[in-house]
């Protein structure tokens, strides 16, 4: 762990080469450190903007060596990054954040589900499904609809499959390839919000406003924040960001997006150990947005302001969106923030653009 | 000059490496264009932000040609490269903004104020000095204190040194190394103000609100704005920016430093043919800052909207003040920027802080 702040000038290392890296590593510039990105490509949209970038696999473990001499502190932005990396990193005597146990957890959806009911965080009922049979038994009592979802990876609504009735089961099972699997119960929300939090190594901890959800086809379309949701329903979304902050004995940003329920209840949909897509509204919305509050974390520093200078709407461009660059470019009341990636291919996250809504 | 608007992806030339490119740099990155920089220093602040970067002198005409090659516009951040060198990009057919031609008036200050003066802009008496008799005559009819100042380069101050009587004539002259000079009424000025301001291919021409400056020692210290100036000094300073970005036919941004005399007349002092230190608060204050307005005027896109979101106290960091950031990075209404230059030597701009004030 860190006890002093890192020095400007220190070295931060990211795993993972996206924008999220991208937007992280701009971040950390801005506030004066150099980074080296990690990743599988060549010429990624976090690369571009570093000052160095390791094209590689992340179990690359000659790389990662070089990568933990070289570092003074190293996160990631990508959950899917090996825990087992981190651990090679940390076994190298490189400071790592988060760590690879909320890495690990997060990672599973069962570890995740099971890690939040132990912290008193309500989530959709759940269960573990190891077998074609485990599936067929469990339907005939959690009701359906229900979801069927891969334990680890998928995203954006890949790796996952809703099961209507039993006689859906055996092809569910069959479309995830036999992979270990979850089953969660459908979640009669009438919202989706997101809570993106902070916490420090010395256990500071700091919530962003509420950002509500939309999403299309499995892929978030829009976050409106601040969220026009009672003072309540924060208070409690934000005692859910510091019970999993608290919980992982994480460092870092995080991501918690839940579900609200008629009636206000709040259920824990996923955590994201990471900076977050619904996060990105920050950049226009505060002033420390949620990329730097995620280098302050990691590099020891105190966490920044967290309060909204306005609301804004944040939308995704995706895939072809992005085209309409012309005229995205000439609204007033809105920036513009395009990833650098080639081939806007069909659902691809290209940029995103934040609308001052008031 | 570009007829249409450079597409995404594409690759801006930057000659000059310092912490103008590097914000430059970050700004284009963030509109999805990636980034070239030229100069003379290995791991410069604009080098470790960008895609690739290339040291050598500013008149190395072998990897001019090749930067001319590979990119798809050419800017500087830094008035005092040659202007021959622009003459020899736009020779090898690179699109360059802002042109040698205006490059040329604003980097000898016999010409600016020749070409103000033309143009209806006010400026304080000025008189071209090519040898030690000229300034002495001149001094007779000048009156006292005048300011005797290199004709070209010199910043911060430096190149300028004040004759208080006609005794100091000789060490005055001296003290430029009998390099072509001019020297300058004094002016009693109340305040100085600076307008950033933006030309595109097009014509369009957007100016930011005013900002008042502090110089300390020649060097500015802090940029207050929108300044506190009454709606004709507003409008008199926005026709002044627009005067001069018309006659030089500018594409991109520009500085403009005025002083404000008693009964709110204004003269020009200093045009910066580039981004400029006065107007960093709109990284802050605005949602289209200086920097990425200059990357949409010289790309071809769209001006940004240049109202004011609130008002912001730019301070500079300079040397040593740099090591105050533990402190600086605790403050909840400000935001901080590091320029990634290693030793910070007295007077050197290291960075700077934006507070928000209202």
């Amino acid at each position: 762990m860190l006890k002093e702040p890192l020095p400007l000038g220190s070295t931060i290392g990211i795993l993972g080469d996206g924008q999220l890296g991208r937007m992280l590593s701009q971040a950390a510039s801005r506030l004066g450190f150099k980074v080296v990105t990690f990743g599988p490509d060549a010429g990624s949209p976090a690369a571009q903007v570093s000052l160095a970038s390791k094209v590689a696999a992340y179990t690359d473990e000659a790389v990662l060596a070089r990568l933990a001499e070289s570092c003074d502190v190293i996160t990631f932005e990508f959950e899917n990054v090996p825990a087992a990396s981190l651990d090679f990193l940390t076994g190298r005597g490189a400071v790592v954040a988060p760590s690879s146990k909320a890495l690990r957890i997060t990672q599973d959806r069962v570890l995740e589900k099971s890690f939040a009911r132990e912290a008193g965080i309500g989530t959709v009922d759940f269960y573990e499904i190891n077998s074609l049979s485990d599936l067929q038994g469990v339907l005939k009592s959690s009701g359906l609809p229900a979801l069927l979802k891969t334990r680890r990876e998928g995203y954006d609504g890949k790796g996952q499959v809703w099961i209507k009735s039993l006689e859906e089961a055996l092809a569910a099972y069959d479309s995830l390839n036999g992979r270990p699997s979850i089953l969660e119960a459908k979640a009669s929300f009438t919202r989706e919000i997101s809570v993106v939090a902070a916490r420090g190594w010395n256990g500071e901890v700091k919530t962003f406003p509420i950002g509500e959800n939309h999403h299309v086809g499995g892929i978030l379309s829009t976050t409106l924040a601040p969220a026009q949701v009672s003072e309540a329903v924060t208070a409690a979304a934000h005692e859910i960001a510091r019970k999993v902050l608290e919980g992982l004995d994480y460092v870092g940003v995080l991501a918690v997006e839940l579900f609200v329920l008629p009636g206000d209840e709040l259920l824990l949909n996923e955590i994201a150990p990471r900076v977050h897509n619904s996060g990105h509204w920050t950049q226009d919305g505060c002033l420390c947005d949620q990329f730097e509050q995620h280098i302050r974390a990691v590099t020891g520093w105190p966490l920044g302001d967290t309060s909204a200078r306005c609301t804004v709407e944040m939308t995704n461009l995706l895939g072809p969106d992005i085209l309409e660059w012309p005229t995205l470019a000439a609204e007033a009341q809105s920036r513009l923030y395009v990833y650098g990636k080639d081939e806007p291919r069909p659902g691809r996250k290209m940029g995103h653009i934040n609308r001052i809504k008031a």
